[in-house]
């Protein structure tokens, strides 16, 4: 096991008070680190301050963007344990976006530790009102000083850890959805299951027109028919119809999400049938005509569960379950987010123990 | 027109003898450097000592790959002039990557005034030797330290100066291309026009499978039906059929090469027939097999013309012009190398004077 060497912040910060936290703005006071050379493989694993680091303006990543990165949340519980939803799962999707970046792979156990002693020096940065929480970001980048393309020899390895205030601060509340039909964002054969800089580059410029429009976000559909239904910018997408919950399957152009996996399994945990599949933009147009389309959602780590009251394609616009939250989505968006603060009991297995306060 | 600050390097860096200079690794003496916010445009224009930076970890382009590029050329003719290759016309293009990419217009005035400037200051880098220049990288990076995916309000732009070899150190020599039949690279109304990160990061995992392969880069065909075809990894590609010259047409998934564009002016100029149009992968292996296929090559900033010996398409190897180098090929790079080195006359206007040595 590799050793992790520790270097304390002179000062340590305050957590700010809820309604100041935001997303994604305020870091704690320390942060991991772990560099990779291709002689001598990762090394040099250690937590120290928080802050700006030194790169060079020819370092690689600020080129050619061979990047990854993980988000995941960790939380206060009323009982003050801290715990982290699906660490190692997301770790290990880590890997699966280190492999299609060509970027070498990390030692799991390893990572996994460190994140734990990370969280452990930095707790009392973890909120606790209901729907906050610690966001954590891992992400590798490559740093070699080099102006041409290949795969780098170099990378460095962040943890970086973000307390985070409720997503749904003004209440839970469903969201505008733009069907993106110009704009793509991943193909088969490219990059789009990696949680990988150039997805979210590419995702951009239809966000923008989407926001101008008053949408929140889009929903992507394949590259080659813009015809089947892919997901959303930061979230995968459900559908319920005649009781039936639906979402596309995995088919390399879209994430692996981790909310995803657990809707699904706890959906069918409930006894409802909820399938994978295949599903075209039209075929909900014609269950929204028909009356079969009962809700939309998305799912997400930031948001969790995300309803969607209204979608708009070629500047049809459809309203589902008359713009209000459906029942399915608000069950699960109580259920994972009580099992995920320890408010019931953990039955799959996702909840980690990291420490108490 | 701004002003540029410029604080010099305590000591000044040598040139190395031609043979270590190789390609990407080496840089001069100062970088230009100007950054951006919302409320203040583009500002602090600066020439300061080359070296590392501070960045923070949460910097929006190491997580969400909002960045650009150029890659253009400075020469040291023979009468110790220093010159630029078509400067403006990468300038505009860059800008048009920032479009593509959601980043501010730049002053192309005012980045072109200051890359004459940080080329005149470190003027004794650029090497004299047949093949060698002066490698100038332009870039933008995100920088506002934000863990979200948005468009970013904080940018810097850099200017940083590589002297490079000659491409063909051992010699003017014909590469192997592997034609790719499973990953993409880019996609309509994706990012494939835009010289950014993402696009670089997607053509990594199968440049390894081709390099392990015995190829030099891989050819990519288009997303949808992997039939025409679209660019090799960092040039563009004309294939000589009939005494015809023929590259794919600008469909918005590939780079709008400029020595693309000047193998075309410089082609008609000579009377050739020069053609950009759809071209599927099958019509240049019948055109071979009848006996029409007389030379095939890329064009790019760092090869110029790289003639091609061999591709490789689902295995089936053909041999272009018996593996040696096609007469149009040898004679574009004879010129297109002439011109830029200022032993012929600039016809075209494309070759722009900096200093003297
Ligand atoms: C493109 C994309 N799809 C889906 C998701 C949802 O994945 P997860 O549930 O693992 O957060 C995300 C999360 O950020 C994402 O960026
Ligand atoms: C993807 C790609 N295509 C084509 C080219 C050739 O473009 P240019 O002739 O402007 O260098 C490059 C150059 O680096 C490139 O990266």
């Amino acid at each position: 096991m590799t050793d992790i060497a520790v270097t304390l912040a002179d000062k340590r910060g305050t957590l700010p008070t809820d309604d100041k936290l935001g997303f994604g703005k305020i870091f704690t006071d320390h942060m991991f680190v772990m560099d990779y050379a291709s002689d001598k493989g990762w090394h040099d694993a250690r937590i120290i301050p928080y802050g700006d680091f030194n790169i060079s303006p020819a370092a690689m990543v600020l080129h050619y963007g061979q990047a990854i990165f993980e988000g995941m949340k960790a939380f206060r519980t009323e009982d003050n344990r801290v715990v982290m939803y699906r660490p190692v799962d997301h770790l290990n999707r880590f890997n699966n976006s280190a492999d299609i970046l060509s970027i070498p792979q990390m030692d799991v156990d390893v990572v996994h530790t460190a994140l734990k002693k990370l969280i452990e020096l930095d707790k009392h940065w973890v909120p606790k009102a209901l729907g906050t929480s610690l966001y954590i970001r891992p992400f590798v980048i490559s740093v070699d000083p080099y102006v041409g393309v290949k795969v780098a020899s170099q990378y460095t390895l962040f943890i970086i850890l973000s307390p985070v205030g409720a997503y749904y601060a003004s209440g839970f509340k469903p969201v505008k959805i733009k069907v993106e039909d110009h704009y793509v964002r991943a193909v088969k054969g490219g990059l789009g299951e990696a949680k990988t800089a150039a997805n979210y580059a590419a995702s951009l410029k239809a966000g923008e027109v989407a926001k101008k429009d008053g949408y929140t976000q889009v929903l992507w559909l394949d590259a080659l028919e813009q015809k089947y239904i892919e997901e959303v910018g930061t979230m995968n997408i459900f559908f319920k119809i005649d009781d039936e919950i639906i979402t596309p399957e995995l088919n390399g152009s879209i994430l692996n999400g981790m909310t995803r996996r657990s809707v699904l399994a706890v959906a069918k945990d409930w006894g409802m049938k909820a399938t994978e599949r295949r599903i075209s933009i039209e075929e909900v147009y014609e269950a929204h005509a028909n009356g079969h389309l009962q809700e939309v959602f998305g799912s997400g780590t930031a948001a969790v569960i995300s309803p969607v009251g209204e979608l708009c394609w070629k500047g049809k616009k459809i309203s589902i379950n008359n713009g209000a939250i459906g029942e399915t989505s608000h069950k699960l968006f109580d259920y994972i987010t009580s099992l995920q603060q320890g408010r019931v009991a953990d039955k799959f297995g996702w909840v980690e123990e990291v420490t108490k306060l």
